[in-house]
C-alpha cells in the first residue's frame, strides 16, 4: 500500500471546524488506499500566544523550557486531530515528537534532527491507525524535550516521509502551491506545476515563505517528492521534486522578493587582507545571519563593505560594526532598513545567457535604482529601495513572460 | 536540609501575577534553607477550555487522546512556573510526569499510581535546581501519557513526597485551610489548625471539595503530612496528619454539606435474599457511584430500598433500577434531586454518646426533615431537602460550638 506523510499547518487547524475539514480529508485519502502519516502545527495562533505568555514572565526564558512550553501547542493539536479522525471511523494516534522518535540535539528552541527512529510509528501504522505526530518537536539526546523552531513542522514530515520510506510528502497550507510571484503584488502570478529542488532552495533563500527551506534540504538529500498544496480547496498544488532531465526547463521559474532584510554599511575600511574576515567572523560570534556581502574595488587605499542581515539581527549587527570600526580603522557604520530584495530564480538560466542584462535593463526603464547585486548559478538578486518592490516584482514578472 | 513538595492549584498560577507570586515563594522556601520540589496544576480554566476543545470535536473522545490533549495544561504551567523561578535567580527545571517516573496503570482520564521512580527529580535537587511537576499526569505501562483525574495533582504531590521522603507536603489553595463549616454558608466558620487524615477522609467523602480525597488516602498510608494552605495569603493554614494521642480531641471538628447528590428509591421490593445485592452488583458495573443505602424493614413482605448517588450518574443510575424493577418485582423507581447531604464529623465523637440525638433534635428544631441517615465512627450524615441545607448547617455549628 502506498504511504503519505500529510503535513498540516496552524492555518489548517485553527478551530474546530478546520480540524473537522482535516480529518475528512484524512479518512478520504485512507479510503483512496493510501496509509497515512501525519504531521500537525499548533492551532491559528497559539504558538505567538504561548511566546508572549513566555515574555510576560521572564525576559530571557531559558531554552530547555520555551521548549516544553511551546510544544504543548502541538500536542493540543495532534490529540484534538486525532480524536476528529477517530470520529469519522478511522483509527488514529497522536504521538509527541518523543513518542515518534525523532531523536535531536541538545540545541534548545532551534534543535537539529540527529535520527527517526518511528517503531511506534510503524507499529500504529500495521495496526491500521492513522499516527498523527506533533510537529516541529523532538526529544534530545540528552533526554529533554526540544523545539525544531518555527516552520519545524516542515522539517518533522519530511523526516518522516525519508524514514519510513513513503512515496511522497504533502505539505497543506492557506495557499495553492508555489507561485511566479506573491499574488498579493502580482495578482497575474501563476502556480508552478512544478520546480525542482534547487530552484526551491534558491527561492526559499530569496524570501519564500514556504515551504520551511530545511524541510526543502532534506527532501532534496533523501530523495522525498514534496507537494505543497491547499487544506482549503483540496487542488492539486506544486511538486518540488528532482530535475527531470527529460523536460524542457522554463529559463525562469518566479520572481521573489524579501522586504525583511536591513543594509549595513561599513565606510572607508583599509583596504587589507584579512579586515573582512576579522569583521564577519565576529558577527557570525554573534549568531548574526549575513546574507548579500557587496565590496567594491577601493581606489584611495580604502573600501565600502555593504552587506544585508535579517531585521531583527540589524541591532547586534550595527553593535558588533561599531566595535570593531575604530580598531580596524572604518570611518563610519550606517545602517539602511528601507530596502527590499528582488530575485530571478530559474534552472535554465545556466544555459541562457543575458537574463541579468534583461533584468537590469527592466529596473532601468522602471526608474529603480539597484543598490546591491548577487547572484548563484541559478539565482540574480537585486537590492533596491523599499518603496519600488511592488514595481520591480510586477516589471520582471512582466518582462519574463511569467503569467504564461 | 529539609525537604518540602509543594503543589499549586489551578487558580493559584491562573496569570503570570499569580505565577511570579508564586515563584516568589519558592525562592523565598529555598532561601529559609528548605529543598523544594513543586506540583503544578493547569493555569486558570486551561483544563476546562480543553475539555470543551474535545468536545467541540468528538461526542465520545478518546480516552488516550483525552489524556495527551489534557495534560497540555500542566505542561504549559510547568514550564511558564520554571521561567518564573529561573528569573528569581533560583534555578529551576519543569518536568511531565512521565519525565517525573510516575508510572501508572492504563486506565486512561482516571489513571491510579503504580510507582513513582523520581530518578530525574533527584538528580536535579542534587544538581541544585527546583524541579516543577506537572501535576495529574503519568506515564502508563504501555507507556501512553495518562492523566490521573481532575484533582489529580494533589495525589501527584502525595506521591512525590512519600518518594522523595520529604518532610511535609504543602497544598497551596484558594482558600486559607480546611474550616468548620463552609464560611460561605456560616459566616462564623473557623479554621482548623489541625484535623487527623481519618477526619478529613470523611470530610472528603461527606463533600468537603479541597483537598483531594484519594491525596489524603494516600498520604495517611504512607505518613506525609499535609499542610493545607493560600497561595494568596501566604498564612499557615490546616495540617492534615496521623492523630496526635497526647492532645486532647475536639469532639466535634466540622459539619460538611454536599449538594451535589441525587437520591433514587425503588418501592415495594420484595424481601428475599440476594435482591439486593444483585440491584447493587448491576449498578457497579455501570460505574454508578453509590454513596448511602437506606432499606426499611418490612411489613408486608416487600420494603423500599434507597440510595444516593452523584448527580452525574443519575440518569444510568435510573435506567439501571428501571430495567431491573421488573426482574425483581418491584413495584416503581423513584428520583429526587433535590436533596442535600450534611454531615457532622469528629474522631471525639467514639467515646462521646449522644452526639447523634444532639443532631436530630438540632435538624428538628428548626423544622428540618431528615430523609435518610448513615453513619461511622467519626461521622453522622443526614439527608435533608435541599433548601434547608444553609439553614442545617448553620444550626449544627452553633450547637457543637464550632466557632470556638
Amino acid at each position: 500500500m502506498p504511504l503519505v506523510v500529510q503535513k498540516y499547518g496552524g492555518t489548517s487547524v485553527a478551530d474546530p471546524e478546520r480540524i473537522n475539514a482535516v480529518a475528512d480529508h484524512i479518512a478520504r485519502t485512507r479510503r483512496h488506499g493510501s496509509d497515512v502519516v501525519v504531521v500537525v502545527s499548533a492551532m491559528g495562533k497559539t504558538t505567538d500566544d504561548l511566546i508572549r505568555l513566555a515574555s510576560d514572565i521572564n525576559d530571557v526564558p531559558p531554552g530547555r523550557e520555551m521548549d516544553m512550553l511551546i510544544t504543548a501547542g502541538e500536542r493540543i493539536a495532534m490529540s484534538a486531530l486525532a480524536m476528529a479522525v477517530t470520529a469519522k471511523g478511522v483509527p488514529a494516534a497522536s504521538f509527541t515528537g518523543s513518542q515518534a522518535g525523532i531523536i535531536s540535539d541538545t540545541v534548545h528552541t532551534k534543535a537539529k534532527i540527529l535520527e527517526v527512529r518511528g517503531d511506534r510509528l510503524r507499529q500504529a501504522l500495521a495496526e491500521g491507525k492513522v499516527p498523527i505526530v506533533g510537529g516541529a518537536q523532538g526529544v534530545s539526546t540528552g533526554n529533554d524535550v526540544t523545539f525544531l523552531g518555527r516552520g519545524g513542522s516542515d522539517t518533522t514530515a519530511v523526516a518522516l516521509a525519508a524514514a519510513l520510506g513513503a512515496d511522497e510528502c504533502e505539505i497543506y497550507t492557506d495557499v495553492t502551491g508555489v507561485f511566479t510571484a506573491d499574488p498579493r503584488l502580482v495578482p497575474g502570478a501563476r502556480r508552478l506545476a512544478k520546480v525542482s529542488f534547487e530552484e526551491m532552495l534558491e527561492m526559499c533563500a530569496s524570501g519564500c515563505p514556504k515551504p520551511e527551506m530545511r524541510s526543502v534540504e532534506f527532501a532534496r538529500n533523501h530523495h522525498v517528492p514534496l507537494h505543497v498544496r491547499s487544506s482549503f480547496t483540496w487542488e492539486p498544488g506544486t511538486w518540488v521534486k528532482e530535475e527531470d532531465p527529460s523536460m524542457e526547463q522554463a529559463i525562469i521559474s518566479a520572481v521573489v522578493h524579501d522586504t525583511g532584510e536591513a543594509k549595513v554599511t561599513v565606510t572607508h575600511v583599509p583596504d587589507h587582507p584579512g579586515i573582512a574576515a576579522r569583521l564577519f567572523r565576529s558577527l557570525a560570534d554573534e549568531h548574526v545571519n549575513v546574507d548579500m556581502i557587496v565590496q567594491n574595488v577601493s581606489l584611495d587605499g580604502t573600501t565600502d563593505i555593504s552587506f544585508t542581515v535579517p531585521v531583527a539581527d540589524l541591532v547586534v549587527g550595527m553593535e558588533v560594526c561599531r566595535a570593531h570600526a575604530a580598531e580596524i580603522g572604518a570611518a563610519d557604520v550606517l545602517a539602511d532598513s528601507d530596502i527590499a530584495k528582488v530575485s530571478l530564480i530559474g534552472a535554465g538560466m545556466k544555459t541562457h545567457p543575458g537574463i541579468a542584462a534583461t533584468m537590469f535593463e527592466t529596473l532601468a526603464s522602471e526608474g529603480v535604482n539597484i543598490d546591491m547585486i548577487s547572484t548563484s548559478p541559478i539565482r540574480i538578486s537585486c537590492v533596491v529601495k523599499a518603496d519600488k518592490v511592488e514595481q520591480a516584482v510586477q516589471a520582471l514578472h512582466d518582462a519574463f513572460k511569467l503569467a504564461g
